[in-house]
C-alpha cells in the first residue's frame, strides 16, 4: 500500500487544502514523503456530520457485530505487515522490536475490547421489578442500561504511534462503547497514521458499517483540533500528550455551550520510594533496574520513573553511585521528534543549571541530531519542597533523586506531590510499616500503586488504571488503558414501565444477551 | 430541640458574622425566627480543613461502620419527630402529607445507601492474577478497587427540603462513598436544615466518627458557595437547582487549578409524547392524570411535565378541552419562596404575552401572596421550532402543548429538544411503531424514558437515572437519585504486585468483604 498523503473522511479519501505537515526521520533529521496537506473546518464538519449520521445505527449494532469489527481492525493492521513497522521506525526512531511489540499490544487491545463488548458487563444492566402491592405507593418496572455518548474526538499521541494513536486505546474503547471516532492524527507520524487509518477503513467496509464510524484528519497547528473539540456533534474527547496541549483542549471544551467529558492524559513524574531496608539490602540491583527502566525507549513514557525518594545516608549514597555509573554507561537513543528533543534538552538544562540541584551523571552523547543523553540529578527534600518547578515533567530519560532527612520528610514530600499516573514502592520485609504509612497518601496521588518493579509497563487488562489525579489526567475517575476505559464513553439510561416490545435487547426478561444483571440490588450471573 | 441560628462546623456550633438569612413563611409572607447570620471564607476554610482531616480515616471506615452511620442518621432524623415537619411546613408551604412522605423517602434513601455500602458492588473489585509463564513477558498481579474522591460540597435544593437537601441524596451518596460532606444549606429553609444538620451531628458523635465528616454552612448571596467550590480540599460538587446557579458553580470549578467533577442537576421540561392511538382511545383520562401530575406540589419538581406533543386534530383538540377544564378547576397552591413565585409569574407572563402562543386555561387564583395559579398553553410545532425561548423551563405548574402536523414533525421537535431528565410516551398498542421511531431520539435526550404514567415520581432504587444530557445536568454520565449515585464520588486505583500484608481488605484473596469480583474478566459472586 503506497501512502497518498490524504485525509480519510468516512470512506472517502480527501486531499487537504491547508498548511501541510511532513514527518521527519529523527535519526537523520531528513523529511519523509509524502507531505500531508492539512484539513480545516470543512473537513472537521464533514467528518463530524458522517460520525453523527453513523451513530444512530452503530450504537445499536449487535455485540457480536461490534466485536467482529474490532477484531477485523486488528487483522487488517496485521495484514499491513512490515510496511507498517518500517514506516513507524522511520517516523519515530523507535527500534523494530519495540514497534513489533507495540503492534502486538495494539491488536491485543482491540481483541480485548472485542471480548469486553461480548461479555456485556459494560451495559451495567439493572432491573428493579415492579412491586404492585407496595404501600403507600406501588413501584413500577424500572430497568437501566448504559448507552454510547456519541461521536468521540481522539488525538493520537507521539510516543506510542500504534497503541495510543489512530487505532489505540482511546479509539478501541470508543468503538467498543458504540461511539464513532474522528481521529486527529499526530503530526509526527502521518504515514503510520495513514496506514493504520486505511486498515480501519478496510474493516469498516468489510463489516458493512456506516462509513462515518471512523475518520482520520491531519492538520498543522491547533486549528483542526480546536474545531473538532468545539463541534457540537462531538460528545467526548480522548487525548494523550502534554499538559499544555491537554489544558488547551479542556479550555476549548469549557467554552462549548454543552459541557462534554475530556479525558486528557498529560503529565506525571511517577515517584518511586526507595524504602530503607530495600535500599540497604539491594540498592545496587535496584539502581541497575532503575536505570534500565529510566532509559527504556529513551524514557519517552508517561510512566517513566522521573522522581526517586530515599532517606539520606550511606545506602542512598551507594545507590547514587551505582545509578550514576549505569547512567554514564547508557547509550544515547534517538528521540521521537525534534520538538521532544528540544524540550528534553531544555528540561535537563534547567535542572543542570538549578543552584539547589546536583548533577549525578549524564549518559553517552549521541551522533545524530535528536539524541537523548540520559541524565540523573539529586536535590535535598527541603529544596524540592520549596520549588514547584522541580515537579515539572522532563519527558525523556531524566530523573531527580530527592534526599529526605528521614521517613517523616519522605511522607511530607509524598503529600506535597501533584497527581500522578503511578507511585512505586521499593521495599523489603522490614519496610512494611513505612509502606503502610505511605500507602494512603499514594492512593490519593496516583491511579496505580506498585511494589518493586517499575511503572513503565502498562498491562492491558481488567484491573489496570492508567489515570490519576490532575495533572496526570483531567478526570481521575477514568482510565485510558484496560477494559474499564470503555466506561468513559457511556451514560446510563433508565426505562420505566416499557412494554416488552419496546425494551432494548439488553433489558429483556429472558436476558438474550446473557449478561450479568443487578436484579433488585442482587448480582446475578 | 430549639433552633439556634448557628452553623455546624464539625461538632462545633458557630454563629456567623456575615449578612444574615431568614426564612419566610410563603403562605403568609411573614419572616420566621431565628435569623441565621451567614458564614464567610473563615467558616468555609474551617469546615474544609476538618473535612480533609476526617477524610483519611473516614474513607477507610469499615463497610459496616459506614452503613451504621447512614442508618443512625436516618434514626436521628426520625427522632426529630413532628418538630421537623412543622418547621418544614412553615418554611416551604408544602403540606404535611407530602413532607411526611418526603421524610420517609429521605430515611429510606439513607438506609438504601447503607445496604449499598454493605453489598460492596461500588468497590468494583477486579483481580487479574499473575501469569508468570506468559510469553514474551510475564504478567504481574494486578488488582483494582474504587476509593473515595475526597471532601464533597453539597448544595441543598429548595424544592425537596429533606430529600435533596442537608441529608438528601447527594449527602447520602457522598457519605456512602467515603467522602466527608460540607453542606451549603438552602436559604429558604434554614430551620429545617439546622434540625437535619443536628441529627447528622448527633449521628457523627454516636458513631464516634471524626467530626469533620459533616459540616453545615449558611450564607446570603453566592460568596460562601463560590468559596466552597473553589476550596482546594473540595474534590466534587453536588448541586440541585437552577440552570443559572448550576452554571455559575461549573464556572467557578473551571477556574480551579485542579479540575473537579461538578454534578449539577438543573433544568428540564420533561417532554410527554401523546401518541395518536392513546390520545384517541383515552385522551380525557390522560388529560386528567396529566393535570394531576402538572399541579402536584404546585409543579415544583425537576421532573414536572412542562411540554406535551401531539398531532393536530380532533383527538388533540378534545385533549386540550379536557386538560383546560382540569386546569381551570385546579386550586392555587403556595409556592416555595417569593423568588420562585416571582420567576413563575414571569415565565407564565412571557408565554401569555408570546404572539405565537395561545393560553388554553389558567387555574384558580389564590389568596396568599405567593400562590401558584396553574397555566396551560399551546403553540404550533413550527413556532416552537423557531423560538428557543419556548424551551425554557417555567418552574411551577405551567405546561405548553405543541401541536405537530404529523408524526414526522413530532420526531423533528423531539430531535430539536435540549437535554432532559425524562421523556414520556403515552401510547396504546397501535402506537408501537411510532414509539419505536421516537425511542432512539429520546434515549439521546433524556436520562429516563417512561411509558404511560408521569415523570414526577422518582423511585429511589438501583435502576433509577435522575440525570441526563445538558442542561438537565452538567454530567450525563451520572445520576443523583438511586444507588448508582455513589459512583459520582469514587475513582479507581490499581494495585500492582502488592504483598498480601499491604493489600486493602477489599482486594485480599480470601475476599473477606464477600463482594462480587471480576476475576480475569469473569464475573464471580
Amino acid at each position: 500500500m503506497s501512502l497518498t498523503g490524504q485525509l480519510l473522511i468516512g470512506q472517502r479519501t480527501v486531499t487537504g487544502t491547508r498548511a501541510e505537515i511532513q514527518a521527519t526521520d529523527p535519526a537523520t533529521g531528513k523529511p519523509l514523503t509524502p507531505v500531508y496537506p492539512g484539513g480545516g473546518e470543512t473537513e472537521v464538519d464533514q467528518a463530524c456530520a458522517l460520525a453523527e449520521a453513523a451513530f444512530a445505527s452503530y450504537r445499536e449494532s449487535s455485540l457480536d457485530e461490534r466485536a467482529m469489527f474490532l477484531e477485523t481492525i486488528a487483522s487488517e493492521i496485521e495484514v499491513l505487515g512490515d510496511a507498517l513497522i518500517t514506516r513507524a521506525m522511520a517516523e519515530t526512531g523507535l527500534p523494530r522490536a519495540r514497534l513489533e511489540g507495540e503492534r502486538g499490544r495494539t491488536c491485543g487491545q482491540l481483541r480485548l475490547f472485542a471480548s469486553v463488548v461480548r461479555a456485556g458487563e459494560w451495559l451495567d444492566v439493572r432491573l428493579d421489578p415492579p412491586l404492585p402491592e407496595r404501600q403507600p405507593m406501588p413501584r413500577v418496572d424500572l430497568r437501566q442500561r448504559h448507552v454510547a455518548l456519541g461521536p468521540v474526538a481522539v488525538f493520537g499521541a507521539s510516543n506510542f504511534p500504534l497503541a495510543f494513536s489512530v487505532a489505540g486505546g482511546d479509539t478501541a474503547s470508543s468503538l467498543a462503547a458504540g461511539c464513532p471516532v474522528v481521529v486527529k492524527g499526530h503530526s509526527a507520524h502521518p504515514g503510520t497514521s495513514e496506514l493504520i487509518g486505511r486498515a480501519v477503513h478496510a474493516a469498516v467496509a468489510k463489516c458493512e458499517l456506516p462509513e462515518g464510524v471512523f475518520s482520520l484528519l491531519f492538520g498543522a497547528g491547533n486549528e483542526i483540533g480546536q474545531a473538532l473539540v468545539a463541534d457540537p456533534r462531538i460528545q467526548a474527547v480522548g487525548f494523550t500528550g502534554s499538559r499544555r496541549g491537554g489544558t488547551a483542549l479542556m479550555q476549548t471544551a469549557q467554552r462549548r455551550p454543552q459541557p462534554i467529558p475530556v479525558y486528557a492524559e498529560m503529565s506525571s513524574i511517577n515517584p518511586v520510594f526507595l524504602l530503607p531496608e530495600a535500599l540497604k539490602n539491594r540498592g545496587k540491583e535496584i539502581a541497575e533496574s532503575f536505570v534500565a527502566a529510566l532509559t527504556l525507549g529513551a524514557g519517552q513514557f508517561c510512566t517513566n520513573p522521573g522522581l526517586l525518594l530515599g532517606v539520606k545516608g550511606e545506602a542512598l549514597d551507594a545507590f547514587l553511585v551505582a545509578a550514576g555509573e549505569a547512567v554514564k554507561a547508557s547509550a544515547a537513543q534517538t528521540m521521537l521528534t525534534p520538538g521532544i528533543h528540544g524540550a528534553y534538552e531544555d528540561g535537563v538544562g534547567a535542572l543542570a543549571g538549578h543552584d539547589r540541584v546536583r548533577e549525578i551523571a549524564r549518559g553517552q552523547a549521541g551522533d545524530g541530531p535528536y539524541q537523548c543523553q540520559a541524565a540523573l540529578f539529586a536535590a535535598a527534600a527541603d529544596d524540592f519542597l520549596a520549588d514547584e518547578a522541580l515537579q515539572a515533567e522532563v519527558f525523556g530519560a531524566s530523573a531527580l533523586v530527592v534526599e529526605c532527612a528521614d521517613l517523616q520528610e519522605m511522607q511530607r514530600v509524598a503529600a506535597h506531590l501533584e497527581g500522578q499516573l503511578t507511585a512505586t514502592l521499593q521495599l523489603d520485609d522490614g519496610d512494611l510499616e513505612a509502606a503502610k504509612a505511605l500507602l494512603p497518601v499514594l492512593e490519593r496521588k496516583a491511579g496505580r500503586v506498585l511494589v518493586d518493579g517499575w511503572p513503565t509497563g502498562v498491562e492491558v487488562c481488567h484491573a489496570m488504571v492508567h489515570g490519576g489525579p490532575f495533572p496526570a489526567t483531567s478526570d481521575a475517575r477514568s482510565t485510558s488503558v484496560g477494559s474499564s476505559a470503555i466506561r468513559r464513553f457511556l451514560r446510563p439510561v433508565c426505562y420505566q414501565n416499557l412494554p416488552a416490545a419496546l425494551l432494548p435487547e439488553a433489558l429483556q426478561d429472558a436476558n438474550p444477551l446473557d449478561v450479568t444483571r443487578l436484579v433488585d440490588g442482587r448480582r446475578e450471573l
